[in-house]
């Protein structure tokens, strides 16, 4: 089986400018020792529509969809509204989640905090790790919060839940000390021996504008090292400057 | 007029978390003082029929979309093709840009390089600044490259293309000593009151993790300015760092 996945980032934060999106590639890069394919990314604004529509886009086309931000007490945190709207379910309060918000906020609790036990009628609760605070899972959706440390250690606690029988993606690359446009027709002849290898080129900009990174992308490390071993030696040995 | 835009990332190398997307970020801060809203980001990897349906979706939905990636020599280099195949046209050798890849490589010149003169038919060239490279224009769809360096001066260059008669979109913020939950009411009043304002709610986290950045967006400085100082006016004097 080769599960793919999809990241749904909402937030008019990311699409203004105000902030850099970090969880896409923390996502992208805890997905691959699972060996899961990170298929497609979307970001929208805080509009619970817009939410229901890909969030039922998603979940039907990938075995996974992450949702990242709109989880908060604030009126801009409508991710919750926009799923029970795309799953045409109701919004409940979570006594468990309730429970958590009491013990962790004690006197300082505010009927704002509160707004953080309403969820997802249905909604299964994934023991986080520590701290000790819930996932919100729906089926295969999963739902995380925006700020990055907090999405990052809820995504490291799914993994093992995440875990299937896919074999780890595994990459090697080669730095050239070339464009690519004399790389081409070592690439081409590489791309057409090794079809269960993604190839992938990239070139440096500025000082290094005359160098490319190589890549080797696949799950079974001897066809990938084989792909790697054979674009090196068919090199002209002094364009390779690394090999990794 | 209110017009919108659509970035399409196109690059495996995102998706499998081999670097950051720079773009999207770097597009969000260009569009904001044209007034134009970004209103959606799709990162897909480097696949024909993926971006053939993807511009098309985009294309119709917004005013103009930016796609960024996948325009060099090499293989996994198919944004033309994509697009071409989305718009039911063929891809064609242009002379002009055949001629500008002649000028700058010179004796170094390849097949490979050469690739990077197929365009899809009918494809507009808009002059670039410096370097003078075109710009590929099909519709209100905007081909530019991966690499960020390039991305950003290419957008530049198209900046005055873009200017409309909408207003920039200004910003204030305040910087609040308290976390989410207190805040809710006094954002939830000032979010009643000022409909054409976009309130925008952001906790730190670690050391930061009780401070709360409040940012007000909207086209009028005016009501922007009002929303702002409303806020800061109703809310209890020492939650106030800083207000901008």
């Amino acid at each position: 089986m080769n599960r793919t996945a999809a990241a749904l980032v909402i937030g008019n934060e990311l699409l203004s400018g105000k902030v850099h999106d970090a969880n896409t590639h923390t996502l992208a890069r805890a997905l691959r020792p699972l060996g899961i394919e990170l298929r497609r990314v979307v970001v929208i604004p805080d509009e619970v529509e817009l939410i229901a529509a890909e969030v039922n886009s998603l979940r039907l086309a990938h075995d996974f969809v992450f949702t990242s931000g709109g989880v908060g007490p604030t009126h801009d945190d409508v991710t919750v509204e926009g799923i029970a709207l795309g799953l045409g379910r109701r919004v409940v309060r979570s006594a468990a989640v309730e429970a958590l918000l009491r013990e962790h906020y004690g006197e300082r609790l505010t009927d704002g905090h509160l707004h953080m036990a309403d969820v997802v009628e249905g909604t299964e609760l994934f023991p986080g790790a520590s701290p000790a605070w819930p996932t919100m899972v729906l089926g295969n959706v999963f739902v995380l919060p925006g700020v990055p440390q907090i999405f990052a250690f809820k995504l490291e606690g799914l993994l093992p839940r995440l875990r299937g029988d896919e074999a780890p993606f595994v990459l090697r690359s080669v730095e050239c000390a070339v464009d690519e446009g004399p790389l081409k027709p070592f690439l081409d002849s590489i791309v057409a021996r090794f079809a269960d290898v993604a190839v992938g080129s990239y070139p440096h900009w500025g000082n290094d504008a005359h160098r490319v990174r190589v890549t080797f992308d696949g799950r079974d490390p001897a066809r990938v090292g084989d792909a790697h071993a054979a674009f090196v030696r068919e090199l002209p040995a002094d364009w390779v400057v690394r090999s990794d």
